[in-house]
């Protein structure tokens, strides 16, 4: 099933303590379709400056990744500096420089205005909106955003949110927005806003779903080495919705089953700089993956637990 | 098998932003007891003072909680005056009285020596060292301490280190203890340390367990209510030693299960003020919300994924 996302593509320039990149590949949408390639076609919408590398547009496109969608535009491409602290539990933005991507207006091109499976990457919720009008029957829309958004286009986002299946925000972004600290209330406020189902990115701990059935918590793989985080959500949805569009079922089974492919992709997503770890790995090391997820939560529950206390 | 705990028993005033106690029941012995009892008898050795209410006595006792270890000293009970933040994530100790736990120091009754489970609390590891040569012959020793042990006596904690089986402790007195940043290296360098298994919890986000063979995570329940977050690391510890006294079962299937009862019973805990939350509940609560642990991380990989693009 055809699966589409908009978002921005960047060159990241980072600093981590095990390193430095300048005018790496980075943005949402390069994060996104990297990892939501290695299982299923991408339609890509984007915008990038004439100083962009062909080379690395070319990668995508070797990689299954149409990019009918991409405008290449005259000027600078969007450009972002951040460096991250000792533990990479915090960076700070050194610079930002929108270029061409001040004045992304997103067209869908007419072969991609079918797409089942739609990812919304955080840019303005005013082009999230225009997305959507252009796209005819969805099966499935999910959107990311940033506290950028919900403080300055509150009211446009609440309206996205009505329109969308799954948010996939951070636990500060799901506060910022809900006003409650707790992230599961925070959830059931998003819920009560829309969408069907939030996804809670909580970094180094994992992600958690919250529908009306269900809590679903897959912890973040147990790395020893990390070395940017840059990309690891927009991997995790490229994970996340490449499976859901492989698969063309959205059975509880099968999101928890997407889920952990979000996380295994967020995981090998901060395994090196930039996209580099995607350009290793294959459908293979992903299902390796996916299968230490399940060796990492499972136990088993004795059929009858005896207990021998009073109580 | 049996089970034995050492550590503090003490009277808690707690504010949180839902509430407040005034000389509640509290101490690691205490929330441990209130715990592993719905699961398993237990042994306990402490000391109160002369003002301790009896009827908190004639309730652990009435639990199957063996109080012969526990010592009633002319003088102050311990008591502890905290107040936690708007979001429960962070607490400032207003006043410690430590009265007759001062001079605390164990002496195990002789029909506890042979105690084949034994839960050190978090106290001086001076004294953790003296309740392991009062002991013949454990199966398991697990051990809890703080960030003021792994200043201020640092040697003769890594000296206990050698002697004990699992040490419990958050991420913080994980970093602390090893001096890196990443839970994982973290563990790692404890495991090298001694101990076979180091069980690293992580509040909100749940614990990990790491030994030489495995890791395993555990979420924590997912509560939209959290009244008091004091004792839920002694009520992990209690849930975690009863169902491994209970089972007598060191099996890695085992161990997991242990933990997620250890996690339940730690819910349980931060549900309401002190050890309120234990009165109320028995064996059928406790095994629900294992099954509930269950769901929560419950997923099918799928026999033969396919991949379909090239990667």
């Amino acid at each position: 099933m055809s699966l589409l996302v908009v978002g921005s593509i960047a060159l990241d320039s980072v600093e981590t303590p095990f390193g430095a990149t300048a005018d790496a590949l980075g943005g949402s949408a390069v994060f996104f379709s990297h990892a939501a390639s290695i299982l299923h076609p991408v339609q890509m919408v984007g915008v990038v400056g004439n100083d962009y590398p062909l080379a690395a547009l070319e990668t995508l496109a070797g990689r299954g990744v149409d990019l009918t969608g991409v405008v290449r535009s005259t000027g600078e491409s969007f450009r972002w500096k951040g460096k991250y602290s000792y533990d990479l539990q915090n960076r700070e933005t050194l610079e930002t420089r929108l270029g061409v991507f001040a004045d992304f207006n997103p067209v869908i091109p007419d072969a991609f205005r079918g797409a089942k499976y739609v990812f919304l990457g955080n840019i303005d919720p005013v082009l999230q909106h225009r997305v959507l009008d252009q796209i005819a029957r969805p099966s499935l829309v999910a959107c990311d955003t940033m506290n950028y958004w919900i403080h300055g286009k509150r009211q446009v986002l609440l309206d996205l949110l009505q329109r969308i299946d799954v948010l996939l925000v951070n636990d500060s972004e799901a506060r910022e927005l809900s006003g409650d600290w707790n992230v599961y209330r925070a959830a059931r406020w998003i819920l009560r806003h829309g969408p069907r189902m939030v996804v809670v990115k909580q970094g180094v701990y994992g992600a958690v779903l919250v529908d009306a059935e269900q809590v679903f918590y897959i912890p973040a793989y147990p790395l020893e080495e990390v070395y940017d985080p840059t990309g690891a959500g927009d991997s995790f949805a490229g994970g996340f919705m490449g499976y859901l569009a492989q698969r063309d079922d959205l059975s509880a089974a099968n999101v928890r089953r997407a889920l952990v492919y979000g996380a295994a992709m967020g995981s090998f997503a901060v395994e090196q700089f930039s996209v580099r770890r995607f350009e290793e790995i294959g459908p293979a090391e992903v299902t390796a993956r996916v299968r230490e997820f399940a060796d990492l939560v499972r136990f088993e529950i004795e059929p009858e637990p005896e207990v021998s206390a009073e109580g």
